[in-house]
């Protein structure tokens, strides 16, 4: 093959960059304070899909619904509404969910089977699903609308999120695009975030499926803003070949696993209340399970988020933070800088100008790069800082 | 046998409330400052001895001291020091730490063998035992010191935390006492906060190192603060037998289990930041493990945690954590209840009064009640809420 992962290329369109597909969003009225709460993405014709959803063993209705379509293989659109989780409502919930369906397929002119269904906002609320039955009639779908829908989906997000790359093979472009959203009960583990992803590359749904899984896990599944594992996280990625392209598997993978690092990113950086996005690159470890437990462990600790985000060079966090990850090292083996600052080493403290340390912290994205000396193995994770605003965000969200 | 655990009352005196044990604090001039910061915890005679430390792979210089000595199964003496933690200071803190055991062997004229230390504090910063080498000679040592050495071992704790009961046994008043720390940094897992606890009952090291399991096992390690476990937990519990009394085990460890659940409570309640304690008492749930599981989760998420101190009835984020928490249950059948006002039955929300349930969490102490459905099993866990003062009291601790 001709192309090398070096040709991929960011673009723009986000969710819609891909051939054939569509987007559009609108307030319908879920959200008390008006702004829109409702999008839609939909493919031209019949696509693959895969999709991956939240191991928590209580699953909002929208996931139940999903689980079960996206098994079947083929799927025509995603209905996503913001404002309402549709957890923790019972059967009434599961019949919310799919007469959205239902109603999106009226609207695309396709049956509910093959319309996905997405939730995100306050459990245990009946969804108010006549809203959206009322609003998806008059919906605009556009070739440009991922913007829109990126900023339908938000919840607590103070910025939507997408990302799409494109790549050439078989002398064609092939693209793909998606957004996500999320800011709160970010902790994925084996799901993902409110993620949807479309590409017009040509994949069966178990080829699909399989590239999900693996750049979901090095991306949504590194992330962490508080620990917190959702009712209703889910990614969505849809093929519909409309490139009449598939492409060679090392490829693909490497450009969707660019789109879900954007977007993991993304989402990490712009957690309830974060001020900066941490990095935190883990090497020397005696697996990668090792080194993503520790990863993990300091993007999650409170303490290491408090901080970072007081610019505080309190490193002896970090180190405890992986001491209890359950990551095998030891250490007096290990080595850790921040910001390029080496602040441990062989055991002991190493010295080091604490305001230059501080200064260096107050900067948007911060990299901590610990060596376990205990492997050749490693694994990246991020997360982001915790200020007095999260807890602000979160006192008060249902009153 | 005539007593039952009804006859164990509570009484004062703390670490010191046993015969046989002083107590005593001083400022060496490790915080900055001014405040108490060393304690010196004595048996007139020699005592048995028991511990549990952190599984934390970093542990602190004087763990590892400890641990060696608790081994051997005998002990005169604790000493500790608040402001330093002596974690990641290497060989130096190794030697700082027998430095420091061996100048309060010598206040008590026994050799360095026989004392234990535990420090807490900031991580990675030497620990200046000249100071305590200065200050121990002249340190007072009192039976009813108990209160002092308690406050002298705080750091970002704001009230000390003693407990004490007494019981009857052969003829005899039987006593046991403790002293804890730890507002930060929460979250022990096998191990527990730094706590030391004196009896003067007669008991073997390994029947006491059993006794002290099992409290631990229903008091510290069902607490949490933010979900750190230290570098630094420890429990020590000596027995001087001083009262000449070996009791029932039953009634022993239901002794012992008042005094760790009266301490943990004090510790979950006294969390960074925290304006109330909470109370979470899972039950009908499949197995013990199970129970526990949930319980922690509820008390470790930070979204429960904000909701609480916002007084904010979101009882989601509760389901929410019981259900990612690992615990098997289904949630049709699952009920939940906060401050005894039903929330959640069946799978469906219950509807409630919702300012009348934000009143009801307007409370020193809140108390959730989840039934999971699965089984007979139960245990409590103990938290606290998350206030905006948590990220101010860690955003900068060190600089």
């Amino acid at each position: 093959m001709t192309t090398s992962t070096h040709d991929i290329r960011a673009i723009e369109g986000g969710v819609t960059a891909a051939r054939g597909v569509t987007a559009g969003a609108t307030a319908c009225g879920i959200k008390p304070s008006g702004r829109p709460d409702l999008a839609l993405v939909a493919s031209d014709g019949p696509a693959s899909v895969a999709g991956l959803f939240t191991t928590n063993r209580v699953k909002a209705a929208p996931v139940l619904l999903c689980q079960d379509r996206v098994a079947a293989g083929r799927a025509r659109a995603v209905v996503i509404n913001s404002g309402n989780a549709n957890a923790c409502t019972g059967d009434a919930g599961a019949r919310a969910a799919e007469r959205a369906a239902a109603a999106a397929g009226a609207r695309i002119g396709v049956g509910a089977g093959e319309v996905l269904m997405l939730s995100t906002g306050v459990i245990g609320v009946p969804l108010p699903v006549e809203r959206i039955e009322a609003a998806l009639p008059a919906l605009a779908l556009s070739p440009t609308g991922g913007d829109a829908a990126a900023r339908a989906i938000m919840t607590t997000d103070t910025r939507p999120k997408t990302a799409a790359v494109a790549f050439e093979a078989a002398g064609t472009t092939v693209r793909i695009g998606g957004m996500a959203k999320g800011s709160g009960m970010i902790h994925p583990d084996m799901a993902t975030m409110l993620a949807v992803l479309t590409t017009d590359a040509a994949l069966a749904p178990d080829a699909l499926q399989r590239h999900l899984v693996a750049a979901a896990g090095a991306s949504f599944n590194r992330i962490d803003v508080d620990g917190d594992m959702s009712t209703n996280d889910s990614v969505l990625l849809l093929a519909n070949g409309a490139s009449g392209v598939t492409p060679p598997d090392d490829l693909f993978a490497a450009a969707l696993a660019r789109v879900c690092v954007a977007l993991a990113k993304g989402i990490a950086a712009d957690g309830e209340g974060a001020t900066k996005l941490l990095e935190v690159r883990v090497s020397g470890a005696a697996s990668v399970d090792d080194a993503n437990r520790a990863a993990r462990a300091i993007t999650r600790s409170n303490l290491v988020k408090t901080a970072m985000y007081g610019n505080d060079p309190n490193w002896g966090r970090i180190m405890c933070a992986a001491g209890y990850s359950g990551a095998d090292f030891d250490p007096a083996r290990a080595r850790l800088a921040v910001q390029g600052i080496p602040l441990f080493a062989a055991g002991v403290p190493l010295p080091f100008d604490a305001a230059a340390a501080s200064s260096a912290l107050r900067a948007p994205e911060v990299v901590v790069a610990l060596d376990l000396g205990a492997g050749d193995d490693g694994a990246t994770a991020w997360g982001c800082d915790f200020s007095p605003e999260y807890v602000h965000i979160n006192a008060d969200y249902t009153t």
